[in-house]
């Protein structure tokens, strides 16, 4: 399923094709994160036509509960239910399950918890999130982990990844032993973890290999630990991972983190942030980042970038944009989620075009740092 | 400004075309609400494309306190402010100060208020709403009115159409001695007001008609009466209004209203309802309207309408329209909001269809009554 295609000369950073049969992913890339099949204030048109995305992210946690299996499952799965004919991955529901810290119970044979809307009790185990994810019918799905809060005790994080292999063993077997439900094929990620630990970091990327996943994610990341701790603990792993096998590394991040994990050997990236940054009236720019609801815009009559292919920059004056999110009108809040992602997807286009030319890594440093600056 | 091009056989229906320097409008119309320079939840490109918007409105009262005359000053003008270059009518302000009722008073000079936002005070007279929609820079103002809540008096409704009146000599004095500021033409309309009874109602009309604005709009309906009696008191106006003035009936209604007011003589409509009951999951369809929200969606996997020009109607699964309003997401709102507008505007097309081959009349009843029913 995955291709590679080239690793630059002076950077681990990777150009690759990955194949599901609802479309290929040219890698490095950004993949937008729908929760509730829907990219927030985004219409799959513009998904496709304007952000170029070539992959969606759906939250299992989240489609589990509302609509429900069964509402996918009668509309002929997530596919057809949002009306979006390209691949789709969907995570395992840990996270969001070990997010919920009090309402939630782990055992060896899965975790118990109480939804957040109703707190009805429900069971994910490594079966069964196996199972949702044949009904959602994603093209990549996420085996179930247990992502240990940071910082956590060495004993902890050994603990939670022992736990984490058994269940990527049981999920697995659950995969293998199961059938796709709607005529296409369906790829398995494991997840390394092991915490901030050099050691474990080593052990779990050693033993996922071994599962032979369809792709590897680095979990465990961006949960709280400074930014060069999570770089450090990227660079390693991706030096235990297999070179034919795509590299996710989940929930990163702002555009500066994207470069800086690229360089360290990562194929693929998910994140809320874009979007709900968007929300905040944040914006992501060539030069750095902006708060448009800060005063100084409110007399900005001209437009941020008139060469930048969103409506937000080229369209529109500044002046009306920050008047647009001053009064939560709601097309402030489409024009913002569809330029961050838009920029987000272009950047990878950039590094793509770099580091087939082998001009990534005299660049990625000092861009990373320009897009780490409030404009 | 106006061009009457033909009055229906059988019934008072009329087409007609009203110029302005920022193209020309095709009526009967219906013209978006975008109250605080944004028709909410809806892009300018859709507005042209897909809703195919010939003007839009907006609301002075709220463009004055934000983002301010000053601001929309600076930017040239409404229209390069919003990014807009098609006609734009803006109301005098009249309508939203008198709603804060505990909040302001009236004088003969004008209306003094106290801002919904942070109570600061301030006042409109017939010559200051002039000034801030020459500022505005809207193709169409209107005059200041006072518009009498009903049920009232006949004592106060004559009054109160006494004082408009007299605001509305100051008020075309104050355009007639003042210039565009922006190098396009505007037009100002005049308001009838006389609440529900028909010797005000005639007078008004007579007196309006004697100032001669460019346009005359029927005031003081559409705020509670019912609606038979807003639709004699809109029949009784035009019996008395000029043929060739294009007539505004402010603040209507829904899509049977606009047709039972066509066969009375109307040309434009203005009105929040399709986009405010779009949030709120009321969708309009040729067979009737329907809510989203009702369960009796939850499970259905067809598009509502495959053949009707909206991606609500005919991309999407009826059970994901359904599950975007469950969990208020954005999607939802922006889907619906442009495939109501998309159905005035289509409905309003139709209508100029059949004006022009006379099978207006004999359709619009029954077709008023479909569109009624709730499915
Ligand atoms: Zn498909
Ligand atoms: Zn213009």
């Amino acid at each position: 399923m995955f291709e590679l295609k080239k690793t630059a000369d002076s950077s681990k950073a990777r150009l690759g094709t990955l194949t599901t049969d609802h479309g290929e992913i040219d890698t490095p890339i950004f993949m937008p994160v729908g929760t509730l099949a829907t990219v927030k204030a985004v219409k799959q048109n513009d998904l496709i036509n304007k952000i170029k995305a070539q992959i969606i992210l759906g939250n299992t946690y989240h489609l589990y509960l509302r609509p429900g299996c069964d509402i996918i499952e009668n509309a002929g799965g997530l596919h057809p239910f949002m009306s979006w004919d390209r691949p789709i991955l969907t995570d395992s529901g840990g996270y969001q399950v070990f997010s919920l810290s009090d309402n939630r119970e782990l055992t060896e044979e899965g975790a118990e918890f109480k939804s957040h809307l109703d707190g009805s009790k429900h069971m994910f185990t490594p079966e069964s999130v196996v199972d949702i994810q044949r009904t959602l019918g994603s093209d990549i799905m996420m085996v179930l982990d247990e992502c240990p809060p940071h910082p956590c005790s060495y004993e902890y994080a050994k603990e939670s990844m022992e736990l984490t292999h058994r269940w990527e063993k049981r999920g697995r077997d659950a995969f293998l032993n199961t059938d796709p439900k709607y005529g296409h094929k369906q790829a398995q990620f494991g997840i390394v973890q092991g915490g901030t630990f050099e050691d474990l970091r080593i052990e779990s990327a050693k033993r996922v290999t071994d599962m032979d996943f369809e792709g590897i994610a680095i979990g465990g990341l961006s949960v709280g630990e400074p930014t060069d701790l999570m770089y450090e603990m990227t660079d390693l792993n991706t030096d235990y991972l297999p070179e034919n096998k795509p590299r996710y590394l989940m929930g990163v991040g702002k555009p500066a983190n994207l470069l800086h994990c690229i360089a360290r050997g990562v194929d693929m990236f998910d994140c809320v942030l874009p979007t709900r940054n968007a929300r905040n009236g944040q914006i992501f720019t060539e030069n750095g980042y902006i708060n448009i609801s800060n005063a100084k815009w409110k007399n900005h009559n001209e437009p941020l970038d008139p060469n930048f292919p969103s409506d937000l920059c080229s369209k529109y004056k500044m002046s009306y944009i920050h008047h647009l999110f001053r009064n939560n009108e709601l097309l402030g809040l489409e024009l913002a989620s569809l330029h961050n992602l838009i920029f987000y997807l272009s950047l990878m286009d950039e590094v793509k075009e770099r580091i087939a030319n082998d001009t990534f890594h005299n660049w990625y440093e000092d861009k990373a740092e320009l897009l780490n600056t409030k404009i």
